[in-house]
């Protein structure tokens, strides 16, 4: 039979997306999906484990091994898993609302979060404009044989006398272009220089870069780009270098979700034949793609962009860079290099002037990338004494702890629950989930509320914080997690995966089943935030402070922007500290690319950050691991960590108790 | 008929190369035979107006457009202008002996000349070795969780530790390399760093660049090349740099002399539609096939080699770098850069390893390239007190006079005499071409010596010098260049361009002409001659200084290697000093490429000296206008300069009056 595939060209046609593509028979359908473009999620990269990529055959005939993932019910419905079919015939495919990654909800914004400029700046202070980029306009005496020096030297020469510039290094495709630029603008050209960030040891040392020439004065077009690399979600900026401000924005999934919904599935994929070159392309592809829309919406010409800077965490900045993520997955767990040299964004595949160079965040560590140095730049925390939480939540958890004097960082591996991973229902932050979550206390009926408005689909990471946190304070679940199964409510009840609470009823949602909480589901969260707090604990405890000594926590990531603080602390996620002590910066790494694009003073800033910041590997450490032990309880088996909580919560187990008495 | 002559193949044959080339019928035989790797020479670059590629049509039919330099006689054998020649049908072609290009001159020295490398230590002293292309072998300890820093972190530190080396900059693809070469070696890995010329201003910015990593301890393999880029000739030596020696050596003619045979005409070529890219591709395939012969000879892999430099003149160094030269002809002569930054070699289609970075020797304007600080570096007249004539003499000849203290240059356009242009039986120092001369004074008979010892084919430049000097000392001509016509030979007559003495009888040659010198041929060499002595002259004036105060003169160049100092004296080419002044560098570029490869104290003196050397321009100058006007005599209008052979003039025409009144 595989025989009789080869060579025969089939067409695909996908909808909504409503793109075709021809492809050998015998293809892969995911890989078919992504190489047409259509927006599918495949959360585990194709292993077939996920069941996220479920498709529905319209038309035509595929092969398909099946899994435990597809119900039977399914199946005969025509819905099959992309990644474990192979096309037989010429195909019409529905990629159904479940599988689909909607780019309409990722602006969304946290109400009164401090991402707005003016209070941007009240959290970075002190930076000068001064951006490393600056363009230079000079105008030359044409040679004559008295005056006959070359013309890269009549260049260095004005530079010199009118800007007091010396000591430049030139790019080689600066010299190509140079006789022409001068000749045909009568010897006034404009020239582009790059300020890189300091070597921390040795600032003296810099050199300006002239990276490009052109003719005439064309300092009025002046333009960089900010990005920020995430592992779901990629967000740019074009930003105005003589005005100091943000040109247009736009944001988009990465399009390397397709092979993987967290770091670790993507570094395996990795490790497949071509794999990282499809990772690459699939990042470079989304950048390409927001670069093309902020240009188009500003009317900007390619040409005038002359810088691009990014930040990520190290798996994704070493993927973009072609770097083989490897052995960022094994212990003892190594970056390839915590300061990555400058390269041609171009050549990258990124479609930028050839002159724009690539800069990349400094980087702490394989699990501390440069997305928090942005961030702990762009919100200042390095300014100030104040001592600062920085938090970036997520299936890969960062924690920073410090001020103006010191800082320590670490990795916390919390699991993908705070994404809607390992939870029965649990879905990405997109229309439909159930992110909203109120208990009448009397009869323990639930009120939902999802994103978008939308019947409900399943719940996002935040909904489920907000669920465990409610049924906590209801006495639905007591503070290991369990189920009080002795409630009078036929909410709680046995399913396939032991006791679960039915948040909504199958007519009610758009998947037509009832959408659930189980006991599993409760333990997972339990367990990501159990790491989170442990680290906290651990980075806290090991300069001699504790959690209550924090003077302001900065939450950062799309993720955190969307946490209720104090359902957080119900549940023993956040430490438990005033509310005003908390703030919100959404997308911290992409505010510390757009600030050290407008300032190199900000831009060294980094630098020194990164060198200074002590990094604790917790994946071997005692402490951690007693600190995790413990926080394995709602909100800790520690009542002393959250007082109010827990005395909340020894009050409601009072009136149960006395109910129950009375019952 | 044009229109027939389209999209049909043709085949044509090249002998003696014994190549083969299948081309569309219409092209043009000129380009066909530089297509097909046929070494064949045209001196104008293919504008039908040398004469230099006739070729004899064997077999076949080829449509040519007839100029005055085809006899009809050449026509009749069937010799055609393969530049005026359009390939018609399948073709024979033979190239004859004196259109074709013989490598097995190219390496003849000069005896006694100091290049061997005991006289060059002699020459340019007080250098320590110190290559600027240095490898470092580190054994790291493997990461461990409390030590697990980046990979690269891990190699600089080890570099610190070990060699108290620090500031480096990194290049993008060591990054891409490391991770692998570290675990394949067990964590000892062998690191290439380059040192790159200093900025005279700031020394202390110097910041050694990591350009390779190799697994292992691959320190013994350790190479550089260096290579000299003439308009004629170009050529390479591979070096070992721990053992500070020359592994092999080799030559070949410039490809683009099938283009032209001066810069003037390459420059011209340049500015066709593609030119630009063919004379590149030409320079890139010699360079090529040299550094192809030196691996084989050597039984080097191309991947030990680390470094090129180069140096050449500065149309020679523009066209490699793909840099139009454009300017370089066009007043006021400005080239595009005296400092070209570093590039990597293959981006220019050298094949050598990727890490591999082409360093130019620095410039001083366009007609004193880097092959003149070349050379100076080399004979080390920057280290000392003596004051230096340093020449190299041919159609652009340069001139530099100076010592440790000061240095002034200028150049000479002399025109082709000096390397057979321009000279009715001219030719290149090949094979065939007359060199030595005598004359018998009695009966005025000449005796001729030519290079290889074959029947002579022509007259090469020194050939013209030695003539010109043994018939002005006969008396055969008067100081002015017109032959004295009263002598009683049959070797003076009259021909087609006025009279001329004919040196060898047609039976006697290889092309079955008589070869003769002719009053034009002594017209041009005299205009030579005047444009060199007139520039020494006018340099040495602006010093206030004669050319009698020299102490040393260096001369360097091919053309200038065969010369004989007392002839060249004799006819006021070099000036009348003590012969034991005179001392023959020869490629005193490819030595001073070799020296900088080896000391970067040599290179950071070469930096140097290109900032500090005064370039004056003779162009539109006036007081060398009178010195020119005041040369074009045998040896000069003013005794003075060369009170000797004034003396012997006259003498000689004292006896020759006296025999006069005998006769």
């Amino acid at each position: 039979m595989a025989k009789d595939l080869a060579n025969k060209k089939r067409r695909v046609h996908f909808e909504p997306d409503n793109v075709d593509i021809a492809v050998e028979q015998g293809a892969n359908l995911l890989e078919t999906a992504i190489q047409a473009g259509a927006r599918i999620y495949a959360s585990c990269g194709g292993a077939g484990v996920c069941g996220t990529c479920k498709v529905l055959i319209e038309k035509g005939e595929v092969e398909t091994t099946r899994t435990e993932k597809l119900s039977d019910e399914e199946y005969e419905q025509g819905l099959r898993q992309a990644c474990q079919s192979r096309i037989i015939t010429d195909l019409a495919v529905h990629i159904p609302v479940e599988s689909r990654l909607e780019t309409a909800v990722l602006a969304r914004e946290r109400k009164g979060m401090a991402t707005g400029d003016q209070q941007l700046e009240a959290l970075a202070t002190g930076w000068r404009f001064n951006p490393p980029l600056s363009k230079f306009f000079v105008e030359l005496p044409p040679p004559t044989l008295q005056d006959n020096v070359s013309d890269l030297s009549r260049v260095l020469r004005g530079l010199k006398q009118r800007y007091k510039l010396r000591n430049m290094t030139v790019d080689f495709d600066v010299v190509k272009k140079l006789p022409q630029a001068l000749r045909d603008s009568d010897w006034k050209v404009t020239v582009t220089t790059l300020l890189t960030a300091i070597e921390p040891q040795a600032p003296e040392r810099r050199r300006p870069r002239v990276i490009n020439v052109e003719p005439g004065d064309a300092r009025e077009r002046h333009y960089s780009l900010a990005f920020d690399i995430g592992t779901t979600t990629v967000c740019g900026q074009l930003l105005d270098l003589n005005r100091g401000r943000t040109v247009a924005e736009g944001m988009d999934y990465n399009r390397q979700i397709s092979y993987g919904a967290d770091v670790i599935t993507r570094i395996a994929y990795c490790q497949r034949p071509g794999g990282l070159q499809k990772l690459q392309q699939a990042v470079v592809t989304t950048i390409n793609g927001i670069i093309k829309q902020l240009l188009r919406r500003s009317r900007i010409d390619t040409q005038h962009v002359g810088h691009l800077t990014v930040a990520g965490n190290t798996t994704m900045i070493q993927i973009l860079l072609g770097l083989d993520p490897k052995y960022i997955r094994l212990s003892p767990y190594t970056p390839v290099a915590t300061y990555i040299p400058l390269v041609k964004a171009n050549s990258l595949g990124i479609k930028v002037g050839e002159h724009v160079y690539l800069f990349t965040f400094p980087l702490v560590a394989s699990y501390v990338g440069g997305d928090i140095i942005s961030g702990i730049v762009a919100s200042g925390v390095h300014q100030r004494e104040r001592l600062t939480f920085y938090m970036d939540i997520g299936t890969n958890g960062e924690i920073v702890v410090g001020n103006s004097d010191w800082m320590v960082t670490a990795a916390c591996s919390a699991g993908p629950a705070f994404e809607g991973g390992g939870v029965k229902h649990g879905m990405v932050a997109t229309n439909g989930a159930i992110e909203e979550f109120d208990i009448n206390p009397s009869n323990l009926e639930p009120v939902v509320g999802t994103i978008g408005g939308e019947r409900p689909k399943g719940i996002c990471g935040s909904g489920l914080i907000n669920i465990v946190a409610g049924l906590l304070e209801a006495g639905v679940i007591s503070q290991n997690g369990k189920f009080n199964t002795d409630l009078p409510t036929k909410r709680i009840r046995e399913g396939s995966d032991g006791y679960e609470y039915v948040l909504t009823e199958a007519p009610e949602t758009q998947i037509g089943k009832d959408i659930v909480i189980t006991e599993t589901d409760i333990d997972n969260l339990i367990r990501a935030k159990a790491a989170m707090y442990a680290g906290c604990q651990t980075l806290v405890k090991s300069v001699g402070i504790t959690c209550h000594d924090i003077e302001q926590v900065i939450i950062a990531g799309a993720f955190g922007s969307q946490i209720n603080v104090e359902k957080a602390i119900t549940i023993g996620l956040l430490p438990e500290l005033p509310l005003n002590r908390f703030i919100f910066i959404g997308n911290g790494s992409l505010l510390g690319t757009r600030l050290t694009s407008f300032s190199t003073d900000m831009l060294d800033d980094a630098r020194r950050l990164a060198k200074v910041m002590t990094n604790f590997e917790l994946s071997e450490n005692a402490a951690f691991m007693n600190n995790y032990v413990a926080a394995l309880f709602l909100p800790h088996t520690n009542a002393d960590e959250f007082p109010s909580v827990a005395g909340r919560l020894t009050k409601l187990a009072d009136n149960q108790s006395k109910q129950g008495v009375a019952a």
